[in-house]
């Protein structure tokens, strides 16, 4: 019986956007159950010193993280289109995932931020985007948004980051499964095998 | 006909060690005319400020970075001891296979040297264990070692680590067909494949 895997994710964060659009099938493939859990890069690297994303602080590693980007989209067939703002505010999506992380829509809403983000440009810091994308896929935004904004929804993602870096996060896209931790979306694909065979090491 | 390959690698790190295992023959399997380009990691971090490797600057990333390579070298059956010193300094290796980066024994040289320092924590700034892996090739090691130590073949290293920076060399492995760079062993495989067949983006 495979073990669950935990999806730390960001929404602001280019290579959490290839895992994301996955991440669901290749789990249901494998018999892996998946548990979303958003949280925000910005306090991790404040850890660091940082108080802005790596690939603006260091300028040649970001431009050749575009390039990627713009490989690897063109390899898995997914929109790309450099986002007019980096880091994107990803607060009030990651409020909505983080307090409907178990139900049957987290998948489709977490894919439509990205896509929203990455793949249109939209400003997802915006509750009227988030709210077509909530429509989208069917379900009450107005509802949704409400229970997104709450206090109990806003302390429950601040404790999720203050768990991430807890747990030794340091980037996202991060995969865990237990206490084994696989760090970027190059290692989805070993995150899933561990899950069904860790191997003793 | 494919494009040649450039790789650029530092001998202290650690997935530089994960390419140098596998790319002459991964190469040679594609068809792919392979460039071998040492340069020290050293200057390229002074760049962003950091007078050490990342993974001691920031111990939860070097953590993960650990485990991820005891997991990787599982997975390539290939040796890990963790070096009692990290980063190894790597300058008298890189003089030698700068200096020798054209002869036909510098895949075997370089590999010599990767499985000495990762596989089995030897000390490669030590002149008597290069002397042993040459010695081991087939090779003179006092000749190759006098020619490594000549004003020439530093003054070459030291140019070939500018150029790397010039080009936004930012990290090893780095790979390179003509002007695209991947970065990171996770995009070997990738890199050969555009040396086959560039994508249009």
């Amino acid at each position: 019986m495979p073990k669950p895997l935990t999806f730390w994710f960001e929404f602001a964060s280019t290579y959490s956007y290839l895992s994301a659009m996955r991440i669901e099938a290749a789990c249901a493939k494998r018999g892996v159950a998946l548990q979303w859990k958003p949280f925000l890069l910005g306090p991790v690297f404040a850890q660091n010193g940082w108080a802005d994303s790596p690939f603006n602080l260091f300028p040649v590693k970001g431009a050749n993280m575009w390039r990627d980007m713009q490989r690897q989209c063109a390899r898995m067939d997914l929109p790309l289109t450099r986002p007019s703002q980096f880091p994107r505010n990803g607060l009030l999506a990651a409020r909505v995932a983080c307090a409907h992380a178990d139900r049957a829509w987290i998948g489709a809403f977490v894919r439509g931020v990205y896509l929203a983000n990455f793949g249109a440009d939209r400003d997802i810091s915006d509750p009227a985007v988030i709210a077509s994308i909530l429509t989208d896929i069917g379900q009450d935004d107005a509802a949704v948004l409400a229970a997104a904004q709450s206090e109990a929804a806003k302390l429950a993602l601040r404790q999720q980051t203050e768990t991430a870096i807890e747990s030794g996060l340091f980037g996202a896209p991060t995969f865990a499964v237990g206490d084994e931790v696989f760090w970027g979306n190059d290692r989805l694909d070993d995150a899933i095998d561990w899950a069904c065979n860790p191997i003793n090491i």
